[in-house]
């Protein structure tokens, strides 16, 4: 056995999964990237790496529960949303900057979804388009129909709508280097993200709304 | 020396050139994937691959080439509109068409483009951003404000309503793994193509255009 199998409960201090989780997206975060080294985990993390291989089986499997932690977060965020007795222009605005705040986050989200969806064998892409994808499917149907039914919203298609809202709130953040290229700056500061926050509501919503 | 190295003019057909670039090109929007294999790039093309050397020097220099290619034609297409007699929403009109079809065609361009920047030399990067990203920067700056100025569109920022509008028009396009598994499809139908087309151009100009 190798010693990477040597690690067993009493090995793994309190909270390191997700710690391992977080470091892993703290990594694909400042790299702009969407991939780690087991090497570079350990030392900023600083636990072994073997724990990798306790917790999540390989570095493929510690990519999925990173997907499974974040994307978990964003439907149970919508549909506490769409729980909420909020008039639909409300719902959107408040759906779309957290989205922008998502991005911020995990700007490396959307591609990873891609990369597991594709790289997975088809079981594992239809338990991830079934967990996340239809529900965040659903989700805007409702939150565009509703609107729309009420006349607060023009008449778009909820689902093409989808496209460009997350399009646009992702773009700023996972293009840091045109940011580093023509604004020279490379980090994503807080600051940053509130002007495109504010751009990006002020713009979608002037995009869907109903002239009144 | 190598066979790679055993290729000369005289074995080169004409437009063979123009061939592995196209042939790259269909590649990566066919797999939806930012890479080629060079024994896929000969048996589809139907040219010996040590071609790729004698041209480009080597796979990098191919995607290199590929990108200026690409580019290049983005920033023709962007200097021959502004250089047009047009007012400015109608030219805006035009321009977001022209994104979403060039993302229907290259939808691997972004990416490219990100990957070829995060992997050159600090030489290359800064050419890569000198030539294209520069251009198209102070391009958005004209194409808006010029409206701005007409009491036509609302005081967006142009530089933060570049990274909405790319990002929403090239969305639908990179992410055909959703297409898949929400719409049942998975290839880009110049139908699917229009109704975004037409989505994107509604949308987004009702959110810059200042209410009359």
């Amino acid at each position: 056995m190798s010693s990477l199998t040597q690690v067993s409960e009493s090995d793994a201090p309190p909270g390191a999964r997700e710690l391992l989780l977080q470091t892993a997206s703290d990594i694909m975060r400042d790299g702009d990237i969407v991939d780690i080294s087991l090497s570079e985990l350990s030392l900023r993390s600083g636990l072994n790496s073997a724990l990798v291989k306790y917790y999540f089986g390989n570095k493929a499997g510690l990519m999925k529960a990173l997907l499974d932690r974040d994307m978990a977060d964003i439907v149970h965020a919508v549909d506490a949303l769409l729980s909420k007795d909020w008039d639909p222009e409300a719902r959107l605005r408040h759906h779309i900057g957290a989205v922008v705040d998502t991005y911020f986050k995990t700007p490396y989200l959307n591609r990873l979804l891609m990369r597991l969806v594709r790289e997975s064998d088809p079981d594992e892409a239809h338990r991830i388009a079934d967990s996340y994808l239809s529900p965040l499917s659903q989700a805007y149907d409702k939150l565009i129909k509703d609107g729309i039914d009420q006349g607060v919203f023009r008449d778009v298609d909820p689902q093409l709508f989808y496209f460009t809202t997350t399009g646009a709130c992702d773009r700023f953040f996972s293009s840091r280097l045109v940011l580093k290229h023509c604004y020279d700056t490379e980090s994503l500061t807080e600051e940053l993200r509130d002007r495109y926050r504010e751009h990006c509501i002020d713009f979608i919503m002037a995009g869907i709304l109903a002239q009144r």
